[in-house]
């Protein structure tokens, strides 16, 4: 009799149950539900109350919904009963926050907090909190605190504590009044078991916690502002549980919310990237994971704690406990090729497309597909919004030169993915650099399937191959696979991770992508000039992006 | 009784003939003659003898239709006697040259010369002779020829000396009989009065003629080709005539062709650019006309000679008879924005445009009009097809950067405007940092007209006022101008060009572009980024854009 798991992946605009064999990673059914408030950045749910700019907020009982909408439903459709679940796992955006009372109620359910901004979920990509940031960034620094090494030197501003610093200040009633200040993440685990077990992924790359050094000092946080003082004492927690671990079980709440059976494991909170590593078979050091798509993470094990100058962060049990986990990013790839179709493709590349009934995308990877590496002799800077790593500045722009009279689009189309690609390597050869090998690249992400010449230029830039995820929705799959961790062999599940990912995780076996020595000797020189130019206009040799940004901020006023 | 005077425009694709009212510059008649065989570049006119890459030829016969049939068009439609004509003055593209035998019937003309390529009219955009100005530059500067200097440094291939090596080295037989090898403008004037005077315009700045040191030597030539030695001698001329002289009159031949009467004054020829400037009224030092099109032609008066590092040229009598004529260019202005509207325009656009019932470049005009300076962060270099002044380098390419995913295809419209304006704002300081003021500026051209935001950012930019030429043909009208002096007082004309150029010269009244303080400031500081990043990548800090030039190239091997 077949045992299951159900992985649960919270993204910005719905949530994704999947239904896993646990003994074959089969997926047997999966089910999705859209958040009815979605994303709110202009009005809360009573259509009034206006939100200033750059504010993402969510609606918690969106959350909840997901859980009692999908669970059910992916065992309807593949007929399984709830008895043969042994485990569930779920993963989150992250830093994606909310303030609740004692008992994890979110302040936002009460009457009296409902129109309130503050008292809602931050989401990940609120960005309202810059100042704060900035702040904490100056005196940290000043403070010489050695905890921002681990972050490529720079807290950002999507990250809990600005966004922690936003709510005291702005609204210090909210602040006061939430006894708890939680990651959505371990706020399901809190639904579903009745117990707060907060994770080392989130508290490790977003809260600023070390499995060794702890939180910075209250004299950090009374330094920020005095009444952060005892922000972890109060709303945070001390007791930090690594990924990997059984939370609880399914209570008599989440029984009524899901239908899964009281009892069933519940495995500690995860964030949607961090659990796509082993679901793609990685639980070694060496091999990093790419997750493509709007934007790219990267993420990797490592078997000693190296300060890397520009990654998002290193965290004792981040992604799988007794490794480092290392993470990087690139904030626009994705966004690129698609600001790109939106904005610079000519009227008849779309009718074209049309008439061979394919997507523009689809079109112009068809042209772009044709040219040999370097024809076009476009080189560009893949900074439409920033750098995240390595230089970890959102002040860089766009860059694109190379251009003839003759320069076709789909040229450019071409040179904006070599330029996400050239970005990915400047990624790889930084950790090397700085002692944290890496021998093997996988990549995950719906773009990953839909684009072969993306993934082709990936591995002649990088000169590695590239295996491929090989399930549809990587990160609810990892999540699955968490589930059975957290159940145990004697349930049916698996007591460790490697052994767990061995079985269920999925790696096509068809399709891995080669450098072809050709193209790899071409790129080798493109790559010095993208080199060349990424530290010109990134290090300070010409800040002449910063300078324009100014002047353009100044036109504002 | 008026008495009227006719200019001659021969263009690219058409030649233009304007009937000027002498006491007025009243243009009282046009018209336009379309030539059959176009722009030769796929094959000669049988239709099967196939042309090489960047070949561009043209057939001598389109330009005596030109004359045939417009002027008798003018007189007709003007209701004018030729009686009352004064005079004639033709302007042309240039370097535009053709292989005559003595009496200047073309080669071309012979039926045992009609299939070969050689035979026929070279247009300025001929660019297949690129090698041999490469090897002529070469030897120049191992020499250290002193007229190198006087060109900014380059002999451009477009002009005399590589196209006649072209000639010699593919099509010996073809040299070898050709009795003349003419600039177009002055095969015009060889017909219309059955002499041969050549012009100091086209020998200066095409033909590496000067007033006082003559041409290059019988050592440079031989050391080109040793067929070449004797070149001058025996094809060209060394008799020059200054432009603002008569060349003679409308003889037997021409009043046939014309249908003016015998004894007509016809001007020296001239050159489209060259011959506008006393259309604007300029007859002194210091102002300088801009000739806005595809590409821009700067032209200066100046009292001396200067070595201006980058400029076309700098010819005595090149321009005004007793003045220093300096040229310079940009080798694209408006090929950019076209370029821009084919290939990166997104379609919703162009249905906006076609809802207004306006043309795309009025639509990206209108929206980059409410922009404020320095609004879109955006900053470009002006090469997408090389620079011609001051870094006389075709392998320069174009570049932009400051994108977010933000960025509008109307502000990309506009940094690719201001790029240009940059670039002409680069040539005017050359120019005073070495010896030859500028003091005010004139523009002429269709686009002039139909862009003001354009002609606004070219003020504020150069921090200049910018007057319009009043002509819609400003090249015929300063061919009339300098008809109306070849026919001198005596016969109702002028005595010398200040004279003429001040009654009949047309410039805008209405209409001054003046620069507005708060704009100037913003560009002057946009300026600076653009000169950095101009002298970054063009003056050899980083020489990327021609290594993936080569790296292109190489893909094509």
């Amino acid at each position: 009799m077949s045992k299951f798991s159900i992985g649960v992946d919270f993204g910005t605009l719905s949530g994704r149950a999947v239904l896993v064999d646990v003994n074959t990673g089969e997926e047997v059914a999966s089910a999705v539900y859209e958040y009815t408030h979605k994303v709110m950045d202009e009005y809360l749910p009573d259509g009034k109350t206006k939100l200033g700019i750059d504010w993402a907020l969510q609606h918690p009982q969106d959350y909840l919904d997901v859980l009692s909408n999908t669970i059910p439903q992916v065992l309807k459709s593949a007929n399984v009963f709830s008895k043969d679940v042994i485990g569930i796992g779920i993963d989150f955006t992250a830093c994606t926050i909310l303030p609740t009372d004692k008992a994890g109620k979110p302040l936002c359910f009460y009457d009296e907090f409902k129109s309130e901004p503050h008292a809602y979920v931050k989401l990940w990509k609120h960005h309202a909190a810059q100042e704060h940031a900035n702040r904490l960034n100056e005196i940290a620094s000043k403070r010489q605190e050695k905890f921002l090494d681990l972050y490529g030197g720079k807290i950002s501003s999507e990250w809990l504590v600005p966004k922690v610093m936003q709510i005291a200040e702005e609204a210090p009633h909210i602040y006061k009044a939430a006894d708890k200040i939680i990651e959505a993440t371990d706020w399901i685990i809190l639904m579903l078991t009745g117990q707060e077990k907060r994770n080392s992924c989130t508290a490790g790359y977003k809260a600023i916690w070390h499995k060794h050094r702890g939180y910075p000092s209250k004299d950090f946080f009374r330094a920020l502002d005095p009444m952060l003082e005892d922000l972890v004492d109060t709303k945070l927690s001390r007791d930090i549980y690594p990924i990997g671990e059984k939370a609880g079980e399914i209570n008599d709440f989440g029984h009524k919310l899901t239908g899964l059976d009281k009892g069933t494991a519940v495995a500690v909170g995860n964030v949607d990237a961090h659990v796509s590593v082993p679901a793609v078979g990685i639980t070694e050091p060496g091999k990093m994971l790419m997750i493509m798509g709007t934007s790219t993470c990267h993420m990797l094990l490592g078997e000693q704690e190296h300060a890397v100058p520009g990654i998002c962060g290193v965290v004792e049990d981040g992604i799988l406990p007794g490794f480092m986990g290392y993470e990087a990013g690139q904030s626009c790839v994705g966004d690129h090729f698609d600001w790109f179709v939106k904005n610079c493709v000519p009227v008849h590349y779309y009718q074209e497309a049309q008439k061979q009934n394919i997507g523009i995308h689809d079109y112009l990877t068809n042209l772009a597909s044709k040219q040999k590496v370097g024809q076009s002799g476009l080189l560009a800077l893949d900074w439409w919004n920033g750098n995240r790593s390595v230089l970890v500045d959102v002040d860089l722009t766009g860059m694109i030169l190379g251009m003839t009279l003759l320069t076709k689009p789909e040229e450019v189309y071409r040179a904006l993915i070599e330029a996400t690609a050239y970005g990915t390597r400047m990624i790889i050869e930084t950790f090397r650099k700085n002692g944290v090998p890496i021998y093997e690249l996988y990549a995950a992400g719906g773009i990953v399937f839909k684009n072969p010449m993306m993934m082709q230029i990936y591995a002649d830039v990088t000169g590695m191959e590239i295996k491929l995820s090989a399930s549809p929705q990587t990160p609810a799959l990892g999540s699955a696979i968490f589930g059975a961790l957290a159940a145990g062999s004697e349930r049916g599940g698996y007591d460790n991770i490697a052994d767990a990912a061995k079985a269920m995780s999925k790696v096509r076996k068809d399709l891995v992508y080669k450098p072809q020595v050709e193209n790899v000797m071409v790129y080798d020189k493109i790559y010095q000039e993208y080199k060349n130019l990424h530290d010109y206009f990134g290090r300070g040799a010409n800040d002449v992006m910063k300078r324009l940004k100014v002047i353009k901020e100044e036109t504002r006023c």
